[in-house]
Order: C-alpha cells, then structure tokens, then sequence
C-alpha cells in the first residue's frame, strides 16, 4: 500500500487506529477453543467487529510462531482473510527482525511474498544491509525501531554520543539516507512523551508507528498533539485495551465499542 | 545443554565449528527436489556427513519461514532429527529476535519448547526485558548480537559514547549484569578482526558465536588466537563453505571434506 493510500483511509475513517492481534489461546474467550482454529476465529471476529474504526492491524508473530506450525498456518489465514476483505487497511507483521543482506531478503521474502503484509517491523542495530533488502519490494514498509514502549528502552537508545545525540536519533536520522518517507516509518512508543517532539523534528515528514497507549500508559492525547504531522503521521497502536476487553459470547462487541471509543477521541482531537 | 556439556564435546571432538543451515532450495543439488521434502532432505545429508567435526549446528530461520508453513515444518524435522540423533550437539535457532518482555516470553515458548533448540540469537535494541525471558529457560542459552560481521555493523554498533566506549562493548558489559557465562554467549564477527581482542577484553568468560570466517572473509586464526579463553570460549561459524561445496550427487562428501579441513585447522592452532 502507498502513502497517499494510507492517508486516503485515515482521513475516511477519521481514526489513526492500529489494532495488534497478539492472540494467545491463553486469553481469547474459552468457548472459541472448540472452534477447528480458535486463534483464526478470534482475529476474523475481532477484525470483523474493529474494521470500521481501525486503518491498520499489527500481527505479533511472536504469538503465532509460538504455536509451531499451526501458529503460522492461523497466520496465513488471518493475512489472507485481511487481503480477500478488507484490502484498504494496512497490515503489519510485528516480527523485529534484523540480519545480514542474503538474511534480511529471506524475511522479507516471508512477509512480502510467502506472506503478503505490506510492512514488517524492523530492528535497526545491524544496520543499512538488514533494512534495504525489504526496499526492493514495491510499496511495501519498513518499520524501523528508534525508541521503543518498553523498560529495556533506556539500556542502550537512550545512549548518547559525544555530541550528545541519542542512540534513537542516529538511528532515525541515518536510516532517512537508506529510504524515502515512502517506504520507512518509526516505532516511537508512547510511553517516552518527553521524547515525542524530539523524534518528529528527526523526522519530519515520517509515518510513527506508536505503541504503549493504554495498557503500558501512554497518552493518546500527548501522541496526537506532539508527535503528528501535516500528513497526521502516525498509527496509534492499541492490543490488550481492544482485543481482550470481554472473554465472554460478546467479545467481538466489546472490542468494536473499545475501538469506537479510541477512534471518536482521535476524530475529536485530529479532525474537529 | 550447559556449558560443561558444550566444553566437553569441544575437547572431545577437537573442534569449534558451528555449521550454519542456511539451506536454500534454489541452491541445493537438484536431485533433491523430488524428495517429498527437499530441505530436510538436504539438512539430514550435511549433518550426518559433517556430524563428526562439529559441535553445534545453526540453522538460520529466515530461510524456513521464507518458506511459510512447509519451511517451519522442515525446521522442525531438522531441529527433531539433531536432538533424537546427535543429542549431543548444541543447537541454535539464528532467529535474532528481540521484543518486549510478554513478547520475547513467546518466542522463547517457540523456539525452546515448541522447537527444542538450545539456544537462541537475540538483537539488544530493546535491552534487558528482551533478554530475560529466554533466561528462565534451564540450561538455555541467549547469544546476543554484539558485533556482527556485516558492512551496517558500522552503522551503530561502533557508535561511541562521550567516554569512549563503542554501543557493542556497552552492550556486552551491561548484558553479563542480566545474565551469567552459563547461559549468555555473545555474536563477534571474524571479519571485525581488530575488535576480537577488545571484545574479549569485555567479557573474559562469554563464550562468542563467530560468523564471517570463510565467505565472508574472516581469518579462523586470527579468530582462534585473539578472541578465545581457557574454556576455548568460541564458536566458530561456516556456512557457504561447507554446505554448498558441491551441488552433484556428493554434495554430502564434499560437505564431510570440508568441514573436516577446518577441524583439522582448528584442532592444530587450538589443541596441538
């Protein structure tokens, strides 16, 4: 998918939102487990019920990889079901991956073309050859991390050099001279609001991919009034506030009004 | 597999070579493709003719999942095959995941329980919640990326703070706080050979994975002189130049020959 098609949808849908589908069998509502693949039903009802309000959806492979064979078979279904149906929203593998030029072309031989995901997130510590292999893909997304939603974030991005420059923003302003705006996002967790501005002025015309509103505690608010752009510049991620708010028969429309709630308060903010 | 098990068949073998299972179906000897599953095919082929001079086998999981659902079921007969016929090899998933901390909890579910691989690579972008999941794993091991033996290795790894001191060597110092010898290794590209002595400065007692000899243009003595312990503390990686020797019906040969070479090789700088 292009930029221009992805702005088309978010100015359609007055929303920002990314849905992640960290499915774990753990959690999704017991009586999909006599379904003949519970972790395929809960996506399809989920996006079914989420769609209207929602421009992007986040798979977190590691949730299908860890079932094995039958995780990646629920995968196949869940990006297939997305493509067949719902083809103008945006869809991310959340996989972070990372590795040398003949490596990087594998994964994205994976979730390009085995796979078709018109993104995949991306960890930057190797380098230039573990990110322009997924360049060679037409309108297909690189979402390359710079500061992440987490504790461990402050262990090595925050790490500045001598001219005072953090990790996150070497990281953001080099990988500007790899890839086009066209092609290249930013994982910028909510969570760090004191940095948001710091990361937009890096990246001025970039797409953010923003995790950590909600469960880990960022603020909607802060995120689109600090870190968007004339092109409203980020998707705003929300899993556990969405895909997990009922485990009972309702929980596909517990979710749909979970992401009704969060797509009316970006429209307030963003739109009105 | 704990790290006296790991020195044990070091001593017993004479060897550090680690065989990397990049196995690629444009690559493999043609004959293969009508096996029912060529890939496996070819992985059982290397690894019972190379077996004898090898202590640890690495198959790189981007080839697999490059494959979709078919690749992670060869995978999984491979990783199967090593651990009910060569138990005591040391197996390592090549997967260079890294993620939040529920998340990195997921990928060790997939590649120590769903798959029973005895170690897994892991990238340090995302610090110590990335870590510690694999951890809880006994006698599992995290090999954390440190410096690789790649080009975009200049890209931040080398990247130095106002004392000094390069992002990779900030990484092995702040890691072996989260975790002990007995269960963290760390990667050191050989093509990286002024940096062997510094990296092993940093962390006496880390055994190293070591990609870039061969192919890639590493040297194995500088390797085998300059970054090794009292514990021999490495191993040693190749891939091309031994699984892709020959693409005729000997492949499997040519394989056994070179990996032979190179055992020999080691076993003069390291034990003679």
């Amino acid at each position: 998918m292009n930029r221009a098609a992805l702005i088309e949808q978010i100015k359609t849908k007055r929303s920002v939102l990314c849905v992640g589908l960290d499915t774990d069998l753990n959690k999704i509502p017991q009586h999909l487990l006599k379904e003949e693949d519970p972790i395929f039903a809960f996506n399809k009802a989920i996006i079914d019920a989420t769609a209207p309000y929602t421009v992007a959806y986040k798979p977190n492979i590691a949730f299908y990889e860890s079932m094995g064979v039958k995780g990646w078979q629920s995968l196949e279904k869940t990006i297939n079901y997305l493509n067949e149906n719902y083809p103008e929203v945006f869809t991310i593998a959340d996989a972070k991956r990372g590795d040398i030029g003949n490596t990087s072309k594998m994964y994205a031989e994976a979730f390009f073309n085995s796979f078709e995901f018109d993104s995949v997130t991306v960890a930057p510590y190797m380098g230039i050859d573990s990110v322009t292999p997924f360049l060679a893909f037409k309108d297909k997304w690189v979402i390359l991390l710079a500061l992440t939603s987490n504790e461990g974030a402050f262990d090595f991005q925050l790490e500045e050099n001598a001219d005072g420059e953090a990790l996150f923003e070497t990281v953001v302003k080099k990988a500007q001279q790899w890839a086009t705006p066209e092609q290249l996002m930013f994982v910028l967790g909510a969570t760090k609001t004191e940095f948001l501005e710091r990361v937009r002025a890096a990246a001025p015309k970039s797409f953010f991919l923003v995790p950590g509103v909600g469960a880990q505690g960022g603020s909607l608010r802060d995120v689109l009034t600090k870190a968007t752009n004339d092109d409203y510049g980020v998707l705003v991620n929300s899993t556990r506030g969405i895909i997990y708010q009922s485990s009972d028969e309702n929980f596909s429309e517990a979710a749909a009004s979970a992401a009704q709630e969060l797509q009316t308060e970006m429209a307030s903010i963003l739109f009105d």
